[in-house]
């Protein structure tokens, strides 16, 4: 890879040559990888970007840690939509609001994106199985994308898992091992069984390529806006993973001249589960919490990927934003009402954020915004349902449809 | 509109201006829009088609029946994936196999693209509320088209719809009636109260432009193959709009000069409800049958859509099949696995048809096949569960995995 220069410990700074089964720093540090720009600005300009066909996230291969000869993966992972959204930019009081909605991937969510790159560079080094721990997405993400490659899953999952996520594991053929504990248990039980049998890894705070393939989505977002670079960008934290690979994303862009300035980032957590704000808004170092919120997704008490994330929100001189369920279910049914987006809890919480910080005066009327939904509603259908209740249930009968109508007061334009 | 010519009740052959409000023929018959090919012809080349950056069910719009002044609708319709999968092909012993992923639209179903035609539509007349029947996904991506255009809903669905169809309508805020009785004592019901209220029309079986939104699928199918004509094209068959919408679109590009012959369409019905393909074989007029199978959009006893429907297969010389529910959730775990593609079930019907017809020799080694997945599998998780089962669930323990695995008879590469 002539324009990835090493992969290098965020906490110690030592570096790693970039080889195929790069993993963690021997301080205990995650890596990052480091790019050669100069060379990259000599491989692609915006204008030749915009001349390119492919319509995901292997457009940004200049930028990506693959091979030049690397085939992108079978599903078409990436280039989500980016919806402009007046009228809820308008009832929050925002000066203009995108909605990126990234439920709109193979297996519905953003992280169809890390999963892809850990197919491509499993691929990269002949593997035949990849293994995982999840809260749910990157398990069905990884076990969907690796079907399609011919590769085999062994996916480790916390038993709250919600079912549509479950059971798009089984139907992609994963040998799926439900953890009865928490997220930290999951991943432990996972770390054991990848070192006993050599799988390769996809844990995501653990092969520092994986944060590679999320930060297509800021990549996405920066081209979808004609590289105009909004005030702030939005997105629901858990292992941290996600932000920092957004941060990275827009620091390769500006290093490469594509943005001319950095947006600030919005982190957004549940308040029952919010190490990595809390952190931010104690300046104290982040402590594990219980993992009390129905956004299974980001129900992370001990975030594996804190340091970047922590670092990605303070360079960026970002807002920190905790969230309750009934807010985050709240933000479901505004973007479901008033953008036509479902989003599954953990994916609407960027925007829940956004509205309370509207609501707060922190956010206002000479702000832009893009809020990531990281997931689809379909994947969560048993929290949709009890956040909207149930339809109007009656015969086929007309005298019936009044009287119901009547009786729930639906006022009939 | 310049483009279209007039409306064409396919049973006794008299037209009607292509007005707005356009529905049925006075005679009971279906309208068919009729084009002007040979204008069509002087606006829309294969190059200039290529060219285009319009990712959405609209960069046909020459082909669609809105005024040129009309805008795309806000949710990104259409231009879902074309996979080749050559391990699936060479697993049931075709030629080339390709799957077409209709559940990677905005509400997850190919019913968007006519839902989006309805809202398009609505607009252009002015309305500010549409309502429609449906098993599921026309509702769903009724509500959710009309949400992000500012458009309020009414929807009527049989009570046995699935409830992640069900959340997405109360989350996209439609007034949701749930029919307790089929599908027919549903569709009257939504007659008479859009009779009651004059809300836009959205019934496709009624709506004359519905299908003209469908056959998008075959104009994206034919343009992903570079023109070049599968054999076969294979699909779930319910109410009938859907396999005459494909039908269409493949008829258009054939009369403006695109493709130089027409495909095979494979309809592949339940066979606990199957009142189409019992008349294909049969020879008989379609008689109503009961709604007995899992694959709940394509439940439809009474199909509304009869004869275009009919119609359609006899012309393209097509192929009927019929397969059970074990057939459907065997397609459902087969397309997961090899292709990393989950659909619902009547979403898998048509490959479960291509499996079937390979196994009876009716296709083979020499044949093309494009399989459409017409919703995805997060639709019904349910089933999906049953289908597949339950994971290994464990406490985080090596011995206990070890154990399991060994219990199990998991067998580790």
């Amino acid at each position: 890879m002539k324009h990835v220069k090493y992969g290098k410990c965020v906490r110690c700074g030592k570096t790693y040559e970039a080889v195929l089964d790069l993993t963690s720093c021997e301080c205990g540090g995650i890596l990052d990888i480091v790019y050669d720009y100069d060379y990259i600005r000599t491989r692609l300009t915006r204008e030749k970007l915009a001349g390119r066909t492919e319509q995901s996230m292997w457009r940004y291969r200049e930028l990506l840690p693959i091979e030049e000869t690397t085939e992108p993966t079978p599903l078409r992972v990436g280039w989500s939509p980016l919806y402009e959204e007046p009228r809820l930019a308008e009832a929050l009081g925002l000066k203009r609001l995108w909605v990126k909605d990234d439920g709109q991937n193979p297996t519905a969510s953003l992280k169809d994106r890390a999963s892809a790159m850990a197919v491509a560079k499993a691929r990269e080094a002949g593997a035949r199985v990849i293994a995982c721990s999840s809260t749910g997405n990157a398990a069905s993400s990884l076990a969907g994308n690796a079907a399609a490659a011919g590769l085999k899953t062994y996916i480790f999952v916390p038993s709250r898992a919600p079912k549509g996520k479950v059971a798009q594991l089984m139907t992609f053929g994963a040998t799926v091992v439900s953890v009865q504990g928490s997220y930290e248990d999951t991943f432990e039980l996972s770390k054991q069984a990848i070192e006993k049998w050599g799988w390769y890894n996809r844990n995501a705070a653990i092969n520092p390529y994986l944060s590679e393939g999320k930060k297509t989505v800021a990549l996405e977002i920066m081209e979808q806006l004609n590289w105009e670079v909004p005030d702030y960008i939005a997105i629901s934290v858990g292992d941290g993973c996600t932000i920092a690979g957004l941060w990275k994303g827009l620091k390769d862009l500006h290093a490469i001249g594509f943005i001319d300035h950095l947006p600030r980032l919005i982190s957004a957590q549940a308040e029952g589960c919010c190490p990595l704000n809390r952190s931010i808004e104690t300046g104290e170092p982040w402590r594990p919490m219980e993992e009390n919120t129905l956004a299974d997704s980001i129900a992370v008490g001990v975030p594996r990927n804190a340091d970047k994330a922590l670092m990605a929100i303070r360079e960026s001189n970002g807002l920190a934003v905790n969230v309750s369920d009934q807010e985050i279910m709240a933000a479901q049914k505004l973007l479901g009402r008033t953008c036509g987006v479902f989003g599954e809890p953990a994916g609407v919480t960027g925007a829940a954020g956004v509205k309370k910080l509207c609501e707060q005066g922190k956010l206002g009327k000479d702000d832009t915004v893009v809020s990531v939904v990281t997931g689809n509603g379909l994947k969560d259908v048993a929290n949709a349902i009890a956040a909207c209740g149930e339809p109007i249930t009656i015969p086929g009968d007309m005298d019936r449809l009044l009287a119901a109508f009547a009786e729930k007061g639906v006022t009939v334009d």
